[in-house]
């Protein structure tokens, strides 16, 4: 959904030269056919293959399943070649830093829309506010037509929809790390040109937890209002357990047939517009005066070449990147999340004005904050 | 659920020697702990010891799974003994009626609480109503304590709640039959000392659809508010299909997953409260002018006698029309609906007047419609 939409930016630049590898035959071909690229059928589970092909190209951008994620990380670093990532993984890649770092190789990771462009702004953010008091990230990924009972679609694998629904969330509260239950929280927003969508936290914070210094830190995924709810009806009824029960005589896991009923619901329709909502503000005093920063987007699907929102949004801040790492201007050894990227001059802004010229515009709005409202 | 209080009830009636038959002895042995009475275990599928034992008595009272209703009915008219039932089935018991007759065999069927009472009532409008215009009828079975999600314990197989979510409905509009969805038309209703119910059609109409000549007729079942809603999503998730889907490599009827999934939280606690929540509403002409009748019954769990209300409600009106039997009120020969014994002077009065005598009370309301609002 999105590795094509990276390769086909990047193909689309003169400087330089792309290769797809994927074990799918069938999304080779499509993707072959809308850029100038080279494909490669390959297992890329198969790592000493992985390292191989890694070795033989300068950069390498990762969109892996999430269970791949730590392990592509790892291999690539081991081929020595700097590396973009927007796998989503359980795992913590920083652990691999000091590996990357011993062989010189420059990794950013978790760098889509948000986590990815939200923690770039929580980077610039850092370097603005003394203190950095407050962190609020809101993201969605939206069909946008709203169909009953679920007013929803996965602009990633559902499955990974399904862990948001149950994965317990860390947000920081008072300088604590807290651990908040899936589906918490839920609160609603009003978003200008798409209406009130519903809050809950997840658990997006990730890097951020540790890397900013804002003693209250939430990061929320965003739905329809109602979907929330049903959610947590279908989470209270047993539907999304993955221990088995008995029916009919057989053992059955009740998120393997939540997975069946649900996902072919949640399925884009070819051509089906979906729209992304971002949100981050960033709280906090500049100059002695507290003020609230805050960065809105809010990108639709792109008929004219037939690109989901979600791919454009979170695939873009990855080619944007890798240009930063190919000329140098984030060449840092280790591996780094977005915000340190964001907190070097300039780079947060070169991202904004790269993605604005893609089609993904970002407003920005700061602001004094009453004194009365100040903590 | 139901058998037991209606064995006690007639138990405790010195005219009657009781036997109660049962596959399952733990059930026999309680009862049999509670009142005067025999016991005997035996499969009651197996129609010829059926017949048997039905002979062997004056009366045979039925309270059986709905699937076994129909068979029961015809074993009993074989053995030519009358006959009072409760059992729900999806066919239509009145086809026996030729049979009953023949036999010169009592037989008065759907004799609960609704259908039942409710027949009874609209048997007695049709008396008194020219012409009659609207029948209504409103039933709840719900537990006292509601509990998030669902809000709700089944007072019978649960299987047949399910049932209910998922066959069509037979009103009767403008004269006609009309086949309206499973859970639809829902509407809010406030009753006294229960707060505001949602209602949706369900088929409970039954007989009424042929016996009565009101040209609108509506049955609706209630939930709490909210339960409706969560049906009809589970419904449209598919998880209430009885079409096996693939999961994980077997085949899966999601309607079991659901079962297994919900009924245990739909499972009345020992001792849990419950109540029963029944009205019916008749208009049309007394004497020239338009009048609304109407039945309310609020009936509350029996912590004295330990006896849940729905097992009240629905037990009882089958032990007073025994009585009607056994004492030759209602002798007719064939399988009758509650309402032709309810059209019989004096007998809708009695049966009200006994249910109360068992704490079982409703009220009655007759005002004249305001010819503004008559059709």
């Amino acid at each position: 959904m999105v590795g094509s939409t990276m390769a086909e930016d990047l193909a689309a630049d003169e400087n330089f030269e792309v290769t797809v590898a994927d074990r799918d035959r069938v999304a080779l071909e499509r993707v072959a056919g809308r850029a100038r690229l080279h494909t490669l059928c390959a297992d890329l589970g198969d790592l000493a293959a992985l390292r191989e092909l890694a070795a033989g190209h300068d950069i390498v951008l990762g969109a892996m399943p999430s269970h791949m994620g730590l392990q592509t990380l790892r291999a690539v670093i081991e081929a020595k070649r700097s590396y973009v990532d927007i796998s989503f993984m359980a795992e913590d890649p920083l652990v691999l830093s000091e590996l990357a770092r011993a062989g010189g190789v420059t990794a950013i990771v978790d760098c889509g829309v948000a986590p990815g462009t939200s923690n770039m702004a929580a980077g610039w953010a850092s370097t603005q506010l003394r203190p950095f008091r407050r962190l609020e990230v809101y993201v969605a990924g939206l069909p946008v037509v709203r169909r009953w009972p679920f007013q929803y679609k996965a602009p990633f694998a559902p499955a990974d929809v399904i862990e948001e629904y149950v994965r317990p969330a860390r947000i920081v509260s008072g300088g604590r790390v807290v651990v908040r239950p899936a589906l918490s929280d839920p609160e609603l927003l009003d978003f200008p040109g798409v209406g009130t969508l519903e809050a809950f936290n997840t658990d997006g914070l990730r890097s951020l937890v540790h890397t900013m210094p804002a003693p209250d830190m939430i990061e929320k995924t965003m739905r329809y209002p109602g979907h929330v709810e049903l959610m947590r009806v279908l989470r209270e009824t047993g539907l999304f357990s993955e221990t088995a029960i008995a029916v009919g005589g057989q053992a059955v896991v009740p998120r393997e047939v939540a997975a069946a009923l649900l996902f072919p619901g949640w399925t884009y329709d070819v051509g089906e517009a979906d729209l992304t909502v971002l949100r981050v503000v960033a709280e906090g005093d500049r100059d002695g005066s507290p003020v609230r920063m805050q960065w809105d987007l809010l990108d639709r699907y792109d008929a004219s070449t037939e690109t989901r929102s979600m791919s454009r949004t979170t695939g873009f801040p990855a080619t944007i990147m890798a240009r930063f790492v190919a000329d140098g201007r984030f060449a840092e050894p280790g591996v780094h999340p977005p915000e340190t990227v964001g907190a070097r001059a300039g780079l947060f802004e070169a991202m904004l004005t790269e993605l604005s010229a893609r089609g993904v515009a970002f407003t920005y709005d700061e602001r004094p904050i009453p004194s009365g409202l100040t903590p």
